[in-house]
Parts: C-alpha cells; structure tokens; sequence
C-alpha cells in the first residue's frame, strides 16, 4: 500500500484530471442521504459533472436505490429521525451490494448524541470520512494535526478527509495536502457537504479511495478559485462554482491543482 | 374531444400566450407536495409567474391548504413517511373540493415500492401526469413511444405529459408534441418537477388540461432557450431561468413556441 | 422605556449600522428551526453577515443546538410533525438559557391548527414576532394598522415586526418605520423567512429587541434595493440579495436607510 510521497506527488492531479473525465464518461449515480439545507446545491454540484444523483430518504425505499448506486453519501447535517433509520439501512444495504460510501459527520462537536451516531456508522465500512478539525477532534479525541490524522485513519481502516485553509486526505500511510479553495467557500451552505458529495461520484469511479478522494477535494477546490474570479460575493458564487464545475476540464486542472 | 391536428397546431402556442397573461392576472393558488431537493426551486418558479406558492407537507394541515388551493402538485421526489400520509389527504380533499392536481411520479422506475404507489394515486383523480420514458414505461409496461402514450392516456383518461428532447402531451386523443427546451435544462435538479408546477399551474386557469399541460411545459421550455443564451453553466442557467419566466410575456412566447 | 419620537428616528438607522458591524465581527451561532423551503436561503443570508447558522430540526438534538446558540428562530413555513416537537423542545432549551428567539408564524391564515399552534408559542417567551398583514389579523384578530400593532405588542410583550410596502416595528411604546425594499423581495420565496433570521442575528448582538428588529429589516431591505439595481428578474436578484448582504457596511446602511 507504501506509495513514497514523490511519487504520489506527481501523480494526484493527474489522477483527479483523469477522474474527471471518467466521471463525464461513465456518469455514475450516486446516492445522497443528506440534509435538507443541502439537498438541492448537492444535486446540482453532481449534475455539473455529470453524475446521476437520487436524495430519497425514505426507510422503506432508500435500500432500492442504495443497491443500485454507484456510490453513497451520508451526511449527519439535519439529524431527523427518519434519515437515522434510512442511515442505518443504506450502511447495510451497501455493505451487501459492495457500494462504497463516504461519511460527513456534520456537527458532531455540537452533539453527543450525534457524534456517537456518527462513531458507530463510520465503523461499518464507511471507505472515507470527510470532515472539518472541529468535527475530526470531537471524534478521535485530539487535536487536527497531520500525526492525529494518519494515525486516526490507520487505526480505523478508513480515509480521513480534512477540510480547511489546505485539506489533508490521508489513508493512514499516504498524505495528500491540497491547497486550493477560496475563502468565498466557508460563505456558501453546503459547501463542505458538496465536496463529499464529489468524494462520492470519485470512488464511484476509482478504486483507491485516497486518489478518489483527494481527487474530489481538488475538483472543488480547483472550481472554488475559477469561481471566485467574477463573484461579487457568496451569492454570485455559488452559482459560479456549479459553472466552474460544469466547464472543468482535466487540463484545467492538472493546471490549477496545488496537491502535494 | 377530438380536435383536427391541424387546428390543434395552430391553437396550442396561442393558448399558452393566452394562458402566461391569465397567471399574472389571477395569481392562482399552487399547492406543492413536493420533495425537499425541488421545494426552493419549485416555489421560485411559481412566483416568477405570479402564482402563490404554498408548499406545506404535514398531513394534519395539507387539507386546509388543498381545500382553497386553485391547483395540486403531487411530486413523488422524496417519498419520506410523512409526504405518503399527505399524498394521501391532498387527494382526498382535493375530489372534495374540486382541486385539479398534477402527478409527477419521480424515479417509480428505481423502486417498485414507489410505483405502486404512484399508480394507485393516478387513479384516484389525476388530471395530468408529467414523466420521462423510463418513469412511463415503468407504470405502462410499454416503451414510450407516441402510441403508447396516446393509449395509456385514453385507458386512464388522464392527460399524459412526457418529458424528453421532444416533449409530448397527450389525452389519449390530442397528441402536442414541443420541441423547445435546452440540455442545460436537463443539468439542473427539479427541472422536471418545476415542468409539472408550472403544468398545475395552468390547470388552474384552463379547464382543458391538455393544453394546461402543453402551455406549462412551453413556457417552461422557451424559458430554457432563453436562459441559455446568456448562460456560463447550469448555475448561472437556474437563475437566469426564473429571470426569463419572470420576463416571459405572451408575444415572446408566441414567436419562440415550437409546438406541433 | 418610552424614547420620544424624534430620538429614535435619529438613531436606529445608526444602531443598524452599528450592528452590521458587530454581527461580523462576534460571529454569532444562529440556530433555525425553519422550513424546508426556506433553509438553505436562510443558512446562506445569515452565513453572508458573518454568522453561523445551525438548522437541525430533530427533537432529540435541538436541545443541545439551541442551548449553545445566541439566537433562535422558529418558523413554522412547513408544519410537520418532527418541527412541532423540536419547536417545543427549543422553546424550553431557550428559556433555561436565556436565549432570545424570533417566531416566524408563516400562513397562519391558512390553517387554523397552525394559527393556535402559533399563538400559543408566541406566549411562551418569543422577543419578536414578525409576521405579514393577514398573518397579524389572524392572530390578533384585527386589521394590521399602526393601532392594533401597538395594541398587540403591548399586550403580548413581544416585539411586532410587520413586513409590507413599509415595514412596521413596535414594542408596544415605540414605532420604527422602515421604508426600504423593493418589490422583487416578493417574488422570491423565504425572503420573509431571511427577515426573520436577520432580526434573530441582531437579537444575538443587541439587548433592545425593537432596535434589533428594526435593524434586521433594514439590513434586508437595503440589501433588496442595492440587489434590485443588476437584477434580470428574481433568480438573478435571490443571488444579488446575498451578495449585497455580504458587502453591506455600516456606511452604507447608513446612507440608504429609510426609517422613521
């Protein structure tokens, strides 16, 4: 699993550059048991890429949809009681059907109940874990910094994907570091929820949920700073980003891409 | 019923032009059962016409809201416990009341679950359901070709409208085939379920819901050709589309109509 | 309590411009309980003056929300069942803490249910409540004049804010009218919704509720005037609306603000 660190450095942004014309290619679907704050900017952010997404939060009728995805999204953001039943029928419904699934753990450092939710989903097979350093502490019970994370992600067998200023992505051995974005993005709801959702529609069509990723996190970061040449503020932007998603191609990327 | 096509071709855009005017006089009422992900959008899009959106999902007030309603939407997007319980009401009250209601039966085709429910809904009073192929073949069993949708409309004596590159409306007589829209229309979430708002809509200020049915899906679709125009990408495309609602006047309607 | 006339026209334009800044600069936790339709519009206005907004509507978390929150808003846009619980709980977390809250009692015209469910919230602790013209005579069973919004206010010991042309603010003594707005704020849904939310984020940063009422009006309705000037139509204003709220200084709420 060993890639030494020159290695993974020139090859992430021409893996996400790849991603991203394998996600216009194949236009995965992709499932999204998510809030309802960012239901609707989630679905379009997949849309610009052209994957196929579906929000149902239906116990009695997310199973269906969870078999038959190419990926699933989880995030915690509105903790209502049925997207908690529908949770734990998606985890097993896509542990069956070898669905891989990203967890957003949103706000567990404001709720216990949340966070002991989030801990025991997370331990059935989530393949990435996407979250902020509020959230990453509130979980492993230390502070964000790059040792906690390599060795958070190790112990529990998943990929760790830290948003902020630079995010870190690390499976317990690699550490990919992206600093692209732009502050606008902390502006706009959901953000954070989007880029799960593009860590999603990754490993939907990459094997090596690290590469996967990273890959999704570039793509938004990448989009954030395109973006934020014409906005005149968070409004602007967060339309000008679905636009900058939409008109992404590998080259742009490759080019804009700041991952080491 | 039966209208010579050639009388029907000509009548059709006058009748949508007809129709934009009569919204922006009346400021027709528009109950929305509608999912989570299309609720925003859907509301917007209602309002860019002059309408009163209202958009309640709770079966123990949906009846009051029903009962002075001027039209219904039922979207099947979401189809969380409490929308079924209300699906349930809004129907009844409506027959009550005399309410004319839209089925939007969204992905019946990914769960058997939801298209048993969207079949037993149809029966009970729908004046027009608004699909795309897969959703029709599902709850028909047939491809969806125009003969078809002529058949199934006459044998459920509701008015069918399909969605596609080529929009075509039938009551199992008429047959309105619309050639306007754009594919960025096809990249922004709810697109589809603001088609059968707007399609409510007009059912509530024409008694034929065959050409309610062609007039909301032309307006809708024109506004998409305009939209473009200026467009960067499906972000920027979502709002210049309640723009170009919002602008639409029954001249500009009549000149860029593309119905047959 | 009583303030003459003369020095409260002079003032609030300048207490507005004073809490603009002081919003940015504390960064106040605004929890909302509020409706589907109106979330992520809600998140996004309070996120662009430099707020965090928190919206879970699950009663078995929003304990834990609202007792760490500055401010709460209840809007009741969407009655469903899960709401009116949270609603209950939070109106009792905030009590206990001592956290100032805003009730939005949306289409109480509409539904009976709703309007009791309303009135007897309002009751239990509200500071403001702010409310259309229909909404006011439902539950207080007059016509909105100046009069009765004295009278009601002085009874209820709550604030009264009553959004139309000409936005009324009372505490029961004193009576701020704010002048600024623009038609297109209509045509946008959950803009009433961001009121609401604007007044709690002041509430969270200003002792006096009339004055905090006041000022969040006038941050949105000099915000719609600055929007209306680019604006193709609502889609293109909903974004400008946001982007105007996030360059919005003190300065110039001074320069524009209409209140008397």
């Amino acid at each position: 699993m060993h890639v030494p660190p020159q290695q993974s450095r020139g090859e992430l942004p021409q893996r996400a550059a790849e991603l991203i014309e394998r996600l216009r290619a194949r236009g995965p679907r992709v499932h999204c048991l998510t809030n309802a704050v960012a239901q609707n900017f989630t679905a379009n952010v997949l849309l610009s890429l052209g994957c196929t997404p579906s929000m149902t939060i239906s116990p009695a009728e997310i199973g269906v949809f969870v078999a038959r995805a190419d990926a699933l999204l989880i995030n915690l953001g509105t903790f209502d009681r049925e997207r908690r039943e529908a949770a734990e029928v998606a985890v097993m419904i896509a542990a069956q059907n070898n669905v891989r699934w990203v967890l957003d753990p949103v706000f567990v450092d404001r709720s216990a109940a949340r966070a002991a939710f989030a801990q025991s989903l997370s331990e059935r097979g989530a393949r990435v874990v996407r979250l902020n350093a509020a959230e990453f502490s509130t979980l492993s019970g230390r502070s964000a910094d790059r040792e906690a994370l390599v060795d958070y992600a190790a112990f529990r067998h998943f990929v760790v994907a830290l948003s902020g200023k630079t995010d870190l992505v690390t499976d317990g051995v690699r550490v990919a570091s992206i600093a692209n974005g732009h502050p606008l993005m902390a502006k706009v709801t959901a953000m954070g929820c989007a880029g799960s959702a593009l860590i999603a529609a990754c490993l939907a069509v990459e094997a090596d949920a690290w590469r996967a990723a990273a890959a999704g996190l570039t793509m938004l970061g990448v989009a954030g700073e395109l973006a934020a040449r014409g906005a005149q503020g968070p409004g602007s932007f967060a339309a000008a980003i679905i636009d900058a998603l939409y008109n992404l191609d590998g080259e742009t990327l490759l080019r804009e891409a700041r991952v080491t």
